[in-house]
């Protein structure tokens, strides 16, 4: 909001201070990791702005601080309408429900409960004792979908895993002879490279790693630098392919089984790439995948973007680890019962009868066509 | 237009006068096949609307002398805006470019050629003759798309092929189980079921025919019926399938091979289905397109509906003979990398630089996509 005209803002309802507050909230994205991002809006009983504010960066203030710190003294007597439910807990900053109590808030409308197991609800205890009116569930759904990489962090101890795939119309990753080079189109591309610029980990097979030879960087540089990763058991990856070229300034991980060569896994450690032994999936063909993500959450890396191929997004979709999909269609076709499709693996026997995404996002990119969603649990 | 009403109707130019042509013509889509849709609008020098008309029906009088009786003695020295060149020769009516002149239009601006090997130029050459000025080429793109089914069948000898398919947003036409029912959403269904209605021959692989069941028929009843044809090299169609029960009231073909049994043929031929024998590919897997698709242009069907399988649509894309899109996307996920596919055959070895689609339409119907558009040549 732009204070320096005098004209007051005024909300027509209570849901539009609160779509606000969670418009301020998505600022944050790829910002404010491992943290949620929370967007905070203060309002008097006539629902007249008085201030707001989100969580900026990691380490940085939080939403409700920003927004009382606007507010100054007009806060005391005010409403919080803020999309998660304040900390009540010691983090990098001292607990946001102490100053909101400080403040003089009288009500606070929260859009969801903090999932984290160690704090969830003592913020709303917290606030409740200090005899503030507390009410929860507004715009829920969506708040909850905006923080749901930082829930699946903090419940099941693993990065959120978006999908990404470009396909042709006819459900293609390449042509038979393994051709893929370009499917999509540049605008298409322009979101891929947003998309990893908040990412804080990128994920590929090694037969995408030697077919594509890619460098799995945001172009332009984005948001945060993402730990790049390849499925590789046999410790396969080139020592002059770009990724180990470029170890130094990005960090590499490659994921090998129990039988890569030590020679090979010495040669890649030299070049500054960081091996990570993990086990196998019964099959023997390729990786259990819970065991690396679960690695990957002890790091706590938050959003984690896996960009195929398809034997490697059919693991995590086998074992129900895609959280979101990323999907861009191309109108061109291909066939080829040899050509490969995106999602591999052991597949679903039946048809789902209900969508297996969310109320996808449906955008056209030039002719593309860019499916989003959230998957349905 | 509706003359009941005393204000004139004046276009703001040429373009939007054509505009006007081709929405009328395209309501004869469905009705006027294997005739091209017409659309015709004589306007005055001002752009008044004096008349205008369409195709309404195969049989029925033409675009141009639906438009010169609404406009009765007006027409007279005004401009005639027809969708295509007017046809100089004796078919089911007589020939519109000796009604034009016999009216005394002065000018005729025409959006494209015909394209018929018999009466192409033929018009306009007649219409020159008698002193009219005449133009060609005012949305001549769009007005060759809407005549293409015709113009396929008049210079190729075939018909007009529509490849439908739906699928999974990870390309897949059934579950790893052969399990499809359904992928696509109501909406999606009856966007089919016209699509359906206007078509001249519907097309399905034994392997759908076997698997689904399907009646290949319209619900509710479409402008006209189509012939329901099984490319069935064995001649495998079971005899209590609804397409043989039905082969009463809407007629069946049957494409077999030469290695079909005779007693299989004949029992088909009891139940009121007809039998073709064609040519086999050269692998033995399937058939040889072309030759089907000449036989049907033959009887001069002009809108062929190809609704797979996978092998199916692999043969006529492996031929060339794929002409228009329409696809459904549906937003699930089933993996799998034994699930089939939309296109198989062969394939393309490099995936095309351009979108294999002219301009594509891309609706979005309840979630799902629909993607539809013509194929580049």
């Amino acid at each position: 909001m732009d204070f320096s005209t005098s004209a007051a803002v005024v909300f027509p309802d209570a849901q539009a201070v609160m779509r606000r507050a969670l418009e301020l909230a998505r600022r944050g994205l790829g910002r404010v990791e491992p943290n949620p991002c929370v967007g905070a809006v203060l309002v008097d009983d006539r629902l007249t702005l008085l201030g707001e504010g989100y969580h900026e960066l990691y380490g940085g203030p939080h939403a409700e601080v920003m927004a009382l710190r606007q507010a100054g003294s007009a806060a005391a007597g005010s409403t919080l309408f803020v999309t998660l439910e304040p900390c009540a807990h010691h983090g990098k900053t001292p607990p946001c429900a102490d100053a909101v109590i400080a403040a003089g808030i009288r009500r606070v409308v929260i859009a969801t409960h903090d999932p984290a197991p160690h704090t969830g609800g003592s913020g709303i205890a917290k606030l409740k004792a200090a005899g503030i009116n507390v009410e929860v569930g507004l715009c829920g759904d969506e708040a909850a979908r905006l923080i749901a990489p930082f829930t699946t962090l903090f419940t099941q101890g693993r990065p959120y895993v978006h999908a990404k795939w470009a396909m042709t119309l006819d459900g293609k990753l390449a042509t038979r002879t393994g051709s893929s080079k370009w499917i999509s189109n540049a605008r298409s591309r322009e979101i891929v490279h947003q998309l990893r610029g908040r990412m804080d980990a990128i994920l590929v097979g090694i037969g995408t790693a030697l077919a594509d030879d890619p460098l799995l960087t945001p172009r332009p540089a984005g948001l945060r630098s993402a730990l790049r990763i390849v499925l590789d058991p046999n410790a396969r990856l080139p020592l002059d392919s770009q990724l180990v070229w470029t170890a130094g300034e990005c960090p590499v991980l490659v994921v090998v089984s129990d039988v890569a060569e030590d020679e090979r896994l010495d040669a890649l450690r030299n070049q500054g790439v960081e091996v990570l032994v993990s086990a196998t999936s019964a099959d023997g063909a390729g990786f259990e995948i819970a065991p690396i993500l679960q690695a990957l959450g002890q790091r706590r890396l938050t959003n984690l973007l896996v960009e195929g191929g398809s034997r490697v997004l059919g693991a995590f979709q086998d074992e129900g680890l895609i959280d979101e999909v990323h999907c861009f269609i191309a109108p061109k076709l291909v066939g080829g019962q040899n050509a490969i499709s995106p999602i591999g693996g052991r597949g679903a026997a039946e048809m789902p009868e209900l969508t297996s995404l969310i109320e996808p996002a449906i955008q056209v990119l030039d002719g593309d066509v860019y499916v989003r969603g959230m998957i349905r649990r």
